[in-house]
């Protein structure tokens, strides 16, 4: 069976290999090389920043690193203006105030790049936001935002920036040298960088840790300066609580393969072909992908449902499984869909192989208008 | 190597096997029935409570759901008294602080179990105190306590209880029919249940989670709450965020290897069997125990540290690596000792071998006077 969902990802046999392949002690010598070489292959892919930033390990879930890293850099008296891309901005703005944090969100066209001008002016009429809140790659659309323009923005504005770059990392550039205005990325073993599910990391900007008071997250789990603190005395070879090390184990191997591909600029050619692969492909067979080529990012491709009436999307998806692929079986967008994940170890031959599986489902479940509804 | 450390333990082959199985689409329909068969399990291991109670994941670490259900249960007007029975109690205490809980805490003996009285006399001193948060099997000294006896006291003096189960569920007593006064009881997948860490759990009573007002615990991803509603919603087939799912699926392994030992109580006779195996073969072999035999609990062995000027906890830890043991590199006790966990996927069998690996060890390390100092 082929996963093509946005995250969590096929992975290789190899990387599950290496998570059956031994019980770990987290706090033994044993065990530290295992998070450093992690830690400096994850520095490498952000733009070999170890000097300026520290790579902060949080057990758990992406969601998890994102709230930690609003509970550690957001002051309590700071405010985060989101720019409301879709559903990983509209959690990121729930998760900001329930952990009490003052928000303000922008309206934006779900379908195209943020305007940076557009984030200017907001950062300009509401003096009081102090942090802007930006998702790089929006699951829900599949459109790539710009960190390297709006984070200008940002830093023009005088105001800092937490990313997330939780469906981006690892393919998607990204390079923190640049990016003096962002405190922290935020990712997850499981998406472009085709670990297993467990881990999410931060890396953050050591003067922007040092500024964040310990005690300031208002929880202990999600202090990222407490972890900061804990990796500094340790020589970053441990974590505070229980890790996941089996995940970790395999995260190793996954970051390998990463470097052997060729790093983020081989795999995110990897993953265009894929996206491309799909688009052309659901054009070829009379389907109506979501978003025009130019602005399809590489992530996520939504589909059109077809406008014939006996479209049901769990019977497409259970139809596909009989054919080996998976993809969601919920949409994101305002009008019925389909979404398609390209990321993961995939190529563009499964993608060849997936648009036939469709054309073929289709045909058997008798779908004959495949052109949206309307 | 075989790990001796009470937890993350020592997992059987096949239980890792079932983590390197498959990638897995968690929101898929496929997905549904593992975090089923997994909640049915260990609803049966809690006393056959799913009426009462619901079993409510959490990625991540123990730490974590400590933290959640004090966030959640715990009113922002209440009061948290936790006996001080050793570093997992500290823990508690802190996590309650920083997330802006009152938090009272009682000096006890730490190598004795709690005496109910002392609890109920705490409790009628301090009529603030709304919750007890308790530590069932205090990992630091080896000692467990009465959930029941002390359940008990603070059921006659109307508070209500948090658990910290850890290294307890699943081989140590717990029916929380018994424990009306027990919101929730918290523990993780790799100590007793001998999976793999990632993930945790709470067990709670639904009568307590539909006072839990949603948004209590100033945290979306510490809110139990949600994760009840959402489990309700979806006929708890899903999580809310991307959960470890081949965690979970070695821990469904575990879950099944569990239930053909026949249970928490055949998997507590083996423990038992292994900390006595223990516990006779130190003083054996010369050395001493910290914890007298009548209150040694069967988790983990604290062992003072030989008087001897050549010991050297590191060297010793390093050297019975070499014989394929290893335990922890640290000690909790007040004087220096050495500690072993019973737990895991060990046999007395096992006990037998390290027992005659420390004696050969010691002497290969020259170390000749195995009585502590003084």
């Amino acid at each position: 069976m082929l996963l093509l969902i946005p995250g969590p990802v096929t992975t290789r046999p190899e990387v599950r290999a290496a998570a059956a392949a031994s019980d770990w002690a987290p706090w033994d010598a044993s065990f530290r090389p295992l998070y450093r070489a992690v830690r400096d292959r994850i520095a490498a892919i952000a733009g070999n920043v170890l000097d300026t930033h520290a790579v902060l390990p949080l057990q758990g879930c992406g969601h998890f690193a994102v709230e930690a890293a609003i509970r550690t850099f957001l002051p309590h008296d700071g405010k985060l203006l989101i720019p409301l891309t879709g559903s990983y901005a509209e959690r990121m703005a729930r998760l900001a105030r329930e952990a009490g944090r003052a928000v303000a969100t922008m309206p934006v066209c779900g379908t195209t790049p943020i305007a940076p001008a557009a984030v200017g002016a907001a950062l300009e009429a509401d003096p009081a936001v102090t942090h802007l809140g930006l998702v790089y790659s929006e699951t829900s659309s599949g459109v790539v935002h710009d960190p390297v323009a709006i984070g200008a923005v940002a830093r023009a504005a005088g105001r800092r920036v937490i990313l997330d770059a939780v469906s981006a990392f690892g393919a998607l550039p990204l390079d923190l040298a640049r990016h003096p205005e962002t405190d922290a990325a935020v990712f997850t073993a499981n998406k472009c960088l085709e670990g297993l599910p467990g881990l999410a990391f931060t890396i953050a900007r050591k003067d922007a840790l040092l500024e964040a008071a310990p005690g300031r997250a208002g929880s202990w789990s999600f202090d990222l300066r407490d972890v900061f603190d804990t990796g500094e005395r340790d020589n970053w070879g441990s974590f505070r609580f229980t890790p996941p090390p089996h995940v970790l184990a395999a995260l190793r191997v996954a970051l390998d393969l990463h470097a052997a591909e060729g790093g983020a600029p081989a795999r995110l050619v990897r993953y265009r072909a894929n996206a491309r692969t799909l688009h052309d492909g659901m054009r070829a067979i009379g389907l109506s992908p979501c978003l025009a080529a130019e602005v399809q990012g590489p992530i996520v491709v939504n589909i059109a449902a077809p406008g014939d009436p006996r479209w049901s999307l769990s019977g497409f998806v259970e139809a596909l499984k009989a054919r080996g692929f998976l993809i969601s079986n919920f949409y994101n967008t305002e009008k019925p869909s389909f979404r398609v994940g390209c990321i993961g170890a995939v190529a563009p031959a499964d993608m060849h192989r997936f648009v036939d599986a469709v054309d073929a489902t289709l045909h058997a479940l008798d779908i004959r208008k495949r052109t949206p509804a309307g």
